[in-house]
């Protein structure tokens, strides 16, 4: 017989086989997220809403659905959650943000339609830095870490880290502009996926910075993250930048050695990694050598001028679209966010255009340096998630921002567009995670996938829990 | 016998074929086009450069080529010029500016290799405004219109417009921003066809503003401009902005009526055009509907809108480029060049990226009107070419800039990125030439051109020549 606890835990996909084997139902599996997402919100703050009611008829409708026979979708009646920033048919969709604290969307997200189409029972929505650009709104308050409560889950996909984390829901999507899928996933324990910029739709989805902005899958598992991909990706009307290009067989991709497959570790001659952070990337990268994969060491190339160019493209298109509200109602905003929007109306065309041509050098030094390389590998972070600190200051803007510093090692790939997983790959002594990072060519998911697949099984991270219970 | 004037307007196609058949060699021809263009220079002031000595060794290899048979390249020996902005190997290319007046490029743009590959002897660099950005730089003057020369050429492509109106050389290359091919075209009496984005490659060509710069052929005969546009046209690794898509067999595209071709007459309601050039686009219309076409007469879309989006477009992206310069030798440029150069360098960037969004917004109303009708229909511009003022002030920048009267109803083809072309219609009863503009779907220029023709063959200019000699 199943704990709560085991089925609070099932994989994503292993959640999908046991329903349609009649192992379990989709209402028992959507009990469990609700009861435990109530029981430890008090300890996590992981969620800005959760829909009891709707949850519990999904999951009712799906058993119907099952037990009528004919055809079943692959993740019928799996209980997933979503950052709060996709939006829900007359469900409230808030960014975190006290400005859209009663937006109720009258049509679901694109990503959220597919998730239903693919039979998917979404339970909540989850808490956010405000409209994911960096800062806590105290109308929300931070999220916090499952595996120490008084660390921080990294952002701005913070509600969504933790509620995977603590296992609440078999899977979630989050977003990522400069690292807000990987940062948590990292400092969680979990695998996030920044897919190539154009595979998922983001029709629907509240946007921070259009040229950035991704949205992807954050999971307890490779093989749950390939699942919620495939289930998500593809071509869409409603998003003109999403790529009219086959969707691969991820969860295939995953099976293989990595027998061929030329790996650049990126070492950053400017900043070091923590020693414990380094030695599990020795680690990761023993492992793809073992599974035939070579290792070759290779400064990081364009990290700052990268990062300078994106975080000139972010403010420009973050105070676009805030353009209204930051003159309006700069009052609803959080300080820092209200003091970066404010910097961003400020800044020059040329600027941005200047980073626009940075960026598409950047863009063809990876290229050239992907026709030598087939991923490329990093810690994705320096360390694990550090303590909670006090409410911050106004950031200084510009170049002094502190997200320069938070888009680290993560931002490079939104700039390029590549796609780039995190994958745990082991613990400090104090117990809390440590990952790498792994990229590849635009559109090989599958490869990066299949990567992370072998650090995963190497780190033996799969069966640890958080010490919440 | 021919007569020299006959030679010198022998149109490009019609040169091509005699060479190859041997009834006139490639230097008689490149001797009557240098000898006209010295002539005429102190009337016109159509060129920067002329490149006798080089040009006479090239025209002397056609005619060698030719003599010893084998495979004849469909321009072989063909008198061309270009505009100064086309970088030729080893000749300079000022761009019409002091700033660039002793520069040299090392290698040729795309378009002067494929002109050079299609057998054109490259004979001439042709006079412009001031870095295409609508002013005449005081080293370099006005060009004048062979038409009357008092009056102005229109602009940027102006050496380009008077020189092809006077018959000298059989083809020429213009650039297009926001009308600066149709605009000197029409003035000027000739064929200017700006084709769709990204159809001809700009590698090598001095931009403007990337996003809106296209380079399209100025000619004497719809013909012609096929025969051009099929000699230039296609992608190029050189340009990721050129499109890689097969080239269309503009010459075959010209045979055959317009049966069942729905043509819009755009009408802008703010503005009127001339009573003669009314009476023109009307008579071209009922040439095109004795071709077969239907009419409907549409208030013109987002006119308004779309000009001042094209306006902090241009802005944005004209003083990134010359940002340092401009910073470093503003005494260098023409006075109202320098005055816009430096109001674009204030331009925020948010106010840039609003106007993107107005261009996307722009984009899809045309994509629907384009789903109900084939090709729009205007005057090129309200009048035909007015007399030449005294050297201009500074303009008044952004909204109240005189340029974005200049782009009146070119501009917004510009935006849209869809092919347009400028098309001799009649003339006043000054004799100044009057046009009509025709516009298509993307990648429809034989579409266009072929509508162009039936407009060309009922206003019977083909056989009217300036008043030069």
């Amino acid at each position: 017989m199943a704990t709560e606890q085991d089925l609070a835990y099932l994989p994503l996909v292993e959640a999908a086989r046991r329903i349609r084997d009649g192992e379990v139902t989709s209402r028992q599996l959507t009990e469990v997220a609700l009861e435990r997402a109530h029981r430890l919100e008090p300890q996590l703050n992981a969620f800005i809403t959760l829909m009891d009611e709707a949850a519990l008829a999904d999951a009712d409708a799906a058993d119907r659905r099952r037990a009528a026979g004919g055809a079943r979708p692959p993740l019928l009646g799996v209980p997933v959650a979503l950052k709060d920033l996709y939006d829900t048919a007359g469900e409230r969709t808030t960014a975190g943000a006290r400005i859209y604290r009663d937006r109720v969307p009258a049509r679901d997200s694109t990503v959220t339609a597919r998730l239903r189409a693919a039979g998917a029972v979404i339970f909540g929505k989850n808490n956010m830095l405000e409209f994911a650009y960096g800062e806590v709104h105290p109308d929300y308050g931070p999220a916090h870490n499952p595996w120490n409560l008084a660390h921080s889950t990294g952002g701005s996909s913070s509600g969504t880290g933790a509620a995977v984390a603590a296992g609440i829901g078999q899977g979630n999507m989050g977003s990522d502009t400069g690292g807000s899928i990987r940062q948590p996933a990292a400092w969680c324990g979990i695998v996030g996926l920044k897919p190539t910029y154009g595979r998922v739709s983001r029709a629907g989805v509240v946007p921070l910075s259009w040229s950035l902005d991704h949205c992807g899958p954050m999971t307890r598992t490779v093989a749950d993250c390939a699942a919620m991909l495939a289930a998500v990706a593809g071509c869409d009307p409603a998003d003109p930048t999403a790529a009219d290009r086959p969707v691969d067989d991820y969860v295939a991709a995953l099976t293989g050695d990595l027998r061929g497959v030329r790996i650049a570790r990126l070492a950053d001659e400017a900043r070091a990694a923590t020693p414990e952070t380094e030695r599990a990337t020795q680690a990761a990268l023993a492992a793809m050598r073992a599974a035939g994969a070579s290792v070759t060491e290779l400064p990081w190339p364009d990290l700052d001028d990268g990062s300078v160019a994106l975080m000139a493209i972010l403010y420009a298109e973050a105070s676009s679209f805030h353009e209204e509200w930051i003159r309006t109602r700069p009052g609803d905003y959080a300080e820092p966010t209200r003091a970066r929007l404010e910097a961003g109306l400020r800044l020059p065309a040329i600027d941005y255009l200047r980073a626009q041509r940075v960026r598409a050098a950047v863009g063809r030094r990876y290229a050239e340096l992907m026709t030598r390389f087939d991923l490329l590998v990093s810690p994705t972070g320096r360390g694990p998630a550090p303590r909670m600190g006090p409410p911050q200051d106004a950031p200084r803007t510009g170049g002094g921002d502190r997200l320069l510093g938070a888009i680290g090692w993560t931002g490079i790939f939104d700039l390029t567009g590549m796609p780039a997983v995190s994958v745990p790959s082991g613990f400090t002594a104090d117990g809390l995670p440590l990952a790498v990072q792994i990229a590849g060519r635009p559109f090989a998911e599958g490869a990066v996938l299949r990567a992370a697949g072998v650090v995963e099984a190497a780190a033996g991270t799969l069966g640890r829990r958080p010490p919440l219970e």
